[in-house]
């Protein structure tokens, strides 16, 4: 049997990590293989596009088709292998992020991202993904209490509310793929209503 | 005034980098602003990119779009502004070349190419495409004796020859844009050639 594409997908200091970590531990403890894997990079190829996406600016559709390369490099080379040997997958984000951040956040054209994702994943989509919605200062100090900063977080409340409302837009349009959850409540109750989410919309008991 | 976009293809050995050097400057001693450059490469992002590229074994639809990434960097980065500005451009290789190699030499299918093109080049082709054609066993001897091997030279004369037909079928498609010479004549005689389809199609006299 094939396995399940889970994604998680929020913005900053959403707790998607943690949140992965806890839906992995209790797949597995339902006794289901599970790969946990996270964009961007997650495969050595993918890793490599990573560098160099950090290593200089780009323009925004030489960004957005290297976002693409990598992801193909880690669905062919991790995530689709893994599905077709029955594991279940939990990956921190996906291609919705690349529609929030770059097409939401910067502007990019979504025509690109459908584009892209059609020409290089086609028929490809999670079998839930698992929004954990926040409002934008809330994420912003979390991330900030951590002491991270990437090079999203320095682009300001204005860039973060159009991730969220790209985020909100995509989890509208897609009801049955998406689950929003209140990424405002303590983590171990995100956990529980992620869990009732899984079991609920991917049918285990 | 805008500039005009030439680009030269063709396989291994047909002597597109003598032509490009020719072609240059004869539109410099016509009086014309001129830019040569090259794929893969041509600018330093795209450089990097073909350094990944070169530096690994890809998923196939990955390399499609690193090299689609590397392309619209070089587009956005170095060929659109000098276009703008009124440059004419020769470029050595260019979409067609992914076309030839990927698609026909190495089975990428050619949807993700249309993909891919549409959603980073959307409007884009060259004013003219001079398409050097040669029967394979030429072109891989006058390769062999410069002395260079790529990994596409490695590739035996079956990879080659649908190159070859990959080319020569995108002209016959598109026969307003391509020009097809006879890449087996001496230098000299296909640079005339050359000069001549770009003095017909392009209005220069």
């Amino acid at each position: 049997v094939r396995g399940r594409f889970i994604t998680l997908e929020g913005g900053e200091g959403a707790g998607k990590s943690t949140q992965a970590r806890a839906l992995t531990a209790r797949l597995a403890a339902a006794g289901l293989p599970v790969l946990r894997t996270r964009e961007p990079g997650g495969s050595a190829g993918a890793e490599a596009v990573r560098g160099l996406l950090l290593g200089r600016s780009w323009d925004p559709l030489a960004e957005l088709a290297l976002h693409f390369a990598a992801r193909r490099e880690h669905w062919a080379g991790s995530i689709a292998p893994a599905l077709a040997a029955g594991v279940w997958v939990v990956c921190d984000r996906f291609f919705d992020s690349t529609l929030a951040y770059q097409c939401g956040g910067q502007g990019a054209p979504r025509a690109a991202w459908e584009g892209l994702r059609a020409a290089l994943l086609p028929g490809v989509a999670p079998d839930l993904t698992l929004l954990l919605d926040l409002p934008v200062e809330a994420g912003l100090a979390r991330a900030a209490a951590r002491g991270e900063e990437n090079r999203y977080e320095r682009l300001g409340a204005g860039f973060h509310g159009r991730v969220r409302e790209a985020f909100l837009a995509a989890a509208a349009a897609e009801p049955d793929r998406f689950a929003v959850l209140d990424a405002a409540a303590p983590a171990a109750a995100v956990a529980v209503a992620a869990w009732d989410a899984v079991t609920a919309r991917l049918g285990l008991s």
